[in-house]
This record gives C-alpha cells, structure tokens and sequence, in this order.
C-alpha cells in the first residue's frame, strides 16, 4: 500500500501564489487540504478580492481544487481527489475595528485567522516586536470567532498575546506553522514552555519547515523537518500535532520584501537571507517524501496518518462544528 | 479694559455638535480660536467626510468662523472678531496602516491629533485600558507627524505609550485636555509625575474641566476649575499651560454612548454618570467667566493671557512652523 496516497494529508498552512502551477504541485503531492493565505497585510475590501480571486480559481480548477468549508468538505475532497482549499487569514487586520466581520468572512467561507502578523494591530502584538497581551477588542474578537467557527491561529502572534488567546478561547487555537526554538532560537520559533502550554489547554501544532527557523537553516533536509516534529511531539504528544510547510512557491523577492515590513510598506521587521527548502521537500510536489521521511524515521503508520492529517481534521472538526 | 475681549482665547479642545448654536457661543465666549474634534472612532472616509461637513460649515457661518491652519490665522481670527477653527483628531485610528495619511490629513488641514482614544491601536494604548507602550508604528506615524506639523495630543493615551511618545518626539507634544489625578483620581487623570515629565521635555498641558474628571465632579464651578489651573502650573509652571474645556455642547446621550464604548460600539469603557459643566461655565459663551473667576483667584493680568491663549499659540507655532 502506498501510505501517503491512502493517508488525510492536510497543510496547515501555505502561502503560495494562487496559480494553477501551484493548484497542479498540491495534486502531485496528494493534498487533501491546505489552509491557504487570503490576508496578510490587506485591510477589509482587498481581502475580499483576494477570497473572491480564490474563489474564482478554485471555479476554474475545479477539476484539482474545491472549497472547504467543513470537515465533511475535506473527506469528500480526499474521496474525489481534488484539494480542499481552507480559507485563511495570517492577520486579522481585515476584521478592521468591526466585530460583525468577524462573521461576514465566515459567511465567505474563512475558517482560520491568525490574529496578529508580526506587529500591532487592534487585537494584540506579533511576534517582532514588544508584546502588550490582548487588548480588550481582541477578546471581543475571539469571542466572536469562537462562535462563528473561525480557528484562531497564533503562529505570528507575540507570547503574551499568544498566552493570553489560549486562556480567552473556548474552542481549540494552534500555532498552524511554527518551529521549537529549542532546536533553533529564533522571535518566530516558540519555547519549550509555550509548546506545552498550548498542548495543555486543547490547543494544536502545526510544525513548519520554513528554513530561516530550522536547526540547519537551509542546509536543512525532510529528515530534519521530521526531527522538528518529533521534538514537538516528545513534547506534547502526538495527538495534538499536524504539519504546516508555509510554501512559499512561485513568489519572488518582492514578496518577501511585502511580508517582511510593517503592513507590508514600513520599516523592516526581519530578513530571512536565502529561502531554500529542506531537500526533498522543496516544493509542494514533494509531499510524498515527507510521509517517506516519517517512515525512514520508523514512525508507525498510526502516527503518520495522525501528523499528515488526522490530527487536523479531528480539531478543525472541534472549532468548526461541522 | 475688557481682558477677556482683549485677550487671545484659545480653547485646547471642543467636541461639540457643529452647527451654528455653537459657532455663535463661540463667538459669544470671545474664543479666538479652538482644537475642535473631527475624529474619534471614525476610519478614513468618515474623516474626510467629517472634515468635508466642518468646511462647509466654516464656509457658511464665515462671520464667525475662518479656518485655522497657522499661528497667523489664529491671530487674523481674533482681529477679525472671529473664531479660528483648529482641525483636530481625538484618535489616530483615521490614519488607519497608511504613514502617507498623516500628510494626507495635514493637507486638509488637520493640526492637532490625539495618537489613541481609550483603547488599543495601531500605534499605542489609550487610558481605559492595560498599556503596552507606542508601537514600532506608532514611532514611525510620530516622525512623520514631526514631519508634517501635526500635534501630537496625549490625553486619553495611556501612562507608558504618552510616555514614550514623549521622548519619541522632536516636536512639543501635549496634554490637550486634562486634569491632574492629584485633585481626583481617575484612569484619565495625570498624576503629578505624569505632569511634570510631559513639562520637562517640552510639552503642553491643556487643563480641562470635564465634571466627572473634577475633583468635585457635577458640583464644581468655575471656580474649581482655575484651582485645577493652579495645582497643574504649581508643578510645572504657567508657560506650558492653557485650557482645553472639552465642552460637549449640542450632544445628546447617544453621543456620550458612542464616546465611551469602543469603536463607539462594542464594550463599556467607562461611565460618567450626569454630565453638567462646572457652575458659570457651563456653555462656551460663559468663557469670559472664567478670565473673572482667574482674576477672582488674584492671577496677574500676565498669567492669565498666557494660560488663556497665548500659551497655545506659541507651542502650536513651534510644532505647525508658522
């Protein structure tokens, strides 16, 4: 049997450039859902075109891509062969100061929205730069994304904000895509403590690969990416544990510049240096070497399939009801 | 001599209903000229429509109003018999994630502006709640205000983003509208040291006479409202103090309703209970009471043309540059 092709396969988080090229490498690398970035930087009205650009590729690959909007949606993707496409936010910017968007993007179809990018919004901190906790709005904001079904994601978000979302949320939240820093330290890259204090109040892990926060940087290989999740999972268990890759494929160096200062324009906030995937698993084609990887590292298949997807599913299905 | 009629009068802040009942009170209490609010919780567009309605009105009721953009309209309004009309924010939130909105506002104008309005920001806290300090935006949204000539107001800011937006910037900062906590207690006072840092580097301190921030709330008269004067220029001196009412003439509960929850809808950020404006200055036309009630004090004709106006203008003439 080939695991991968039988296995759920869920990213936790990509931010590709949406083009049929990517659509096609999410096919190759037997995806059966991918949380995909509709919002960075942009305010309301831009990331509404986003999502409806989203939905019009989604039309028109419809032969690869379908929209999830419930578990139910990625096991009949699965079941179809096509990619479930997870509308996603990486900052709740587009919530602007209005509450009742919170549910008009539900409404659209967005089931993850990290709630800070890197810096201060109405909500709370990113991780880059001093961190003041949750602001009042931004527990009004949870609140609200607990009762629409919006995961709130707080890999980007800064540790008091992060600390203080997971006591203020009901339903699960998760780091979607982020690295110990333990093996790396790095203001992305989250601690032992933090780990486990997500894990110890339902929370979830999605383990990333991006190079900058890996041990071995770009050197790094899928095999160190497995290491990555295995640290996590000695540490929380592996029940709690997806992955998140953060594909960055087919962007340039604008791209870059746009995520990496302040609401993509301002000052610098970090600078990666050269983005090189792990080897084996440079671009989304190259999924399967990562369950390959898993079972070089003696993972049984019980374990595999719960890290590729199951896990994900199970929790997706917890915040979104359905 | 009339001092009150002789002296220039500049109220640091007005946040009344802009209609003519007003712009005719203002003329009635002699004001040269006001910081009148045009933004609290509004965006962008809302501004500029708000700034759009306040020119009109200025173009209508041009026997009492001109617009104020420099020292030298402030002082052809007072030779003229009429009221200059500073244009001011009582929240940054307007300049929403655009630095280029500051000058965008500039030149429509605006003069004077408040970074934060009870609550978090972009840029910083205000008052009302848990304060984690300016931003590495905010800094940026500072310079840029420096820049530009825009004041830089702190009154509903909170102690440790007032405090290093302070020291962040080049250009005197201000108080616009404040007590001190000294003769009252409350989340918007400022305390003594509050004063004195504000002072020490330069900056202004407008002293309001809202009731429920009084020492003796809705029983004060104006009386009470010159000790306030007096305990402020006894730690800091009378240069760097005027007045700044926050007269909210014109306004019904709807507005007090708006004004204290935030973005004017969700939570309940505080309760003034009754608003009645200190006995013999409840209007703005009753200015000229309170040139009696500093000359009641025993306050020498020179104290009291510069807390009344002169003060204002020489620091607005070194943040607008003319």
């Amino acid at each position: 049997m080939d695991l991968h092709a039988d296995a759920l396969v869920i990213d936790g988080l990509i931010i590709a450039k949406w083009a049929r090229p990517v659509f096609e490498d999410m096919r190759r690398g037997g995806l059966s859902a991918a949380n995909c970035t509709v919002s960075v930087w942009e305010g309301f009205q831009d990331t509404m075109n986003n999502i409806a650009e989203m939905k019009r590729l989604i039309r028109e690959h419809d032969e690869l891509l379908t929209l999830a909007l419930s578990v139910a949606d990625i096991r009949r993707a699965k079941a179809e062969g096509r990619t479930g496409i997870i509308l996603g936010f990486q900052n709740a910017h587009a919530f602007e100061d209005r509450l009742e968007y919170v549910e008009t993007f539900a409404d659209m179809g967005v089931r993850v929205a990290q709630l800070c990018y890197n810096t201060q919004n109405l909500i709370g901190t990113g991780c880059y730069e001093r961190d003041g906790g949750l602001s009042g709005f931004g527990r009004e904001v949870i609140a609200e994304m607990n009762r629409v079904g919006i995961m709130v994601d707080l890999s980007h978000v800064g540790g008091l904000t992060s600390r203080e979302a997971i006591l203020a949320s009901t339903k699960p939240v998760c780091y979607s895509h982020c690295l110990p820093s333990g093996l790396k330290p790095h203001p992305r890259n989250k601690s032992d403590e933090e780990l486990r204090f997500i894990a110890d109040h339902g929370g979830f892990i999605g383990v990333t690969m991006f190079p900058p926060f890996l041990r071995r940087g770009t050197a790094a290989t899928v095999d160190d990416y497995v290491e990555a999740m295995d640290y996590v999972i000695a540490l929380v268990g592996e029940d709690c544990v997806g992955y998140g890759t953060d594909f960055t494929q087919g962007y340039d160096q604008r791209f870059f510049d746009w995520i990496t200062h302040d609401k993509g324009r301002y000052r610098r906030l970090t600078d990666f240096g050269p983005i090189l995937n792990p080897e084996g698993i440079r671009t989304i084609g190259e999924t399967p070497n990562l369950t390959a990887a898993m079972q070089r590292a003696g993972w049984p298949e019980r374990k595999i399939r719960k890290v590729l997807g199951e896990n994900w599913l199970r929790v997706f299905g917890e915040v979104w009801g359905a």
